[in-house]
């Protein structure tokens, strides 16, 4: 009877500290990506680079196929550098899902420039470094309701 | 100068296990992704959807927002079931980033159906569950170079 309530206590205890880890990677990674997000709406290209992996991967509907490595993102997003104003910016029901070092964040987003509304789909993937940062290992990019051009 | 030379060879035989177990994962990831796409193609619903995991989160064009949760997605799927006809389908330079537990897979697909050409991006994010079997927690599609509609 003792050892019963002391493995559901035990297991009762594990779950509560998994929650809370698992709850602090979600709120880790949110914060990372609206600061990131804030930057750029404001023309600041450097709020994604910054978290940006070497090896990362990219999408988003302007490009002709999946985009690899960093140096490609920096000469791509180089035109854009102070160009960007969003003036209305709303993350639509973050999600996280993670293990220890790898989370995938998913949300849509509300934005406006110039008076045009755009919606998008995201999703973004995070991996821990050795120094214990996340960076962005994929980012994926697209409007929601598309149609083929 | 011996610990140096045993140092190194410890190094270089810890990357060569590191990579091969890397490669191992692409490998089994991009198998298992590959044969869901091709039940897909043939109309087969449940290639993809018994690689699903419960808490799968999920984008497409043709959905207003990201749609969560194995449930839901089985819904969406039933009125596809048996009525897709893929003629053409090319998996293009697939990529897997991969932790012991996590793995990124991205790639670009070109397909036809009904003599219509139809270009993709996608990420598909997998995780290793509990009986040690990959399961899709995330999928992204997109339209390449697709406007808003």
């Amino acid at each position: 009877m003792v050892k019963t309530l002391l493995l559901t206590l035990f297991i009762m205890i594990t779950c509560i500290a998994c929650s809370h880890e698992s709850s602090a990677i979600s709120k880790e990674i949110i914060a990372l990506e609206k600061s990131a997000l804030e930057r750029w709406n404001r023309g600041d290209i450097n709020g994604y680079l910054d978290i940006y992996a070497n090896d990362i991967v990219y999408f988003d509907p302007m490009i002709d196929r999946r985009m690899d490595g960093l140096n490609k993102l920096e000469e791509y997003y180089k035109p854009w550098e102070g160009k960007i104003n969003i003036t209305e910016c709303e993350m639509i029901d973050p999600k996280v899902q993670a293990v220890d070092n790898m989370a995938v964040l998913t949300f849509n987003l509300r934005s406006v420039e110039d008076n045009i509304v755009y919606n998008w789909n995201c999703t973004e993937v995070y991996r821990k470094e050795g120094d214990n940062k996340w960076k962005i290992i994929q980012t994926h990019w697209s409007y929601v309701k598309a149609v083929q051009n």
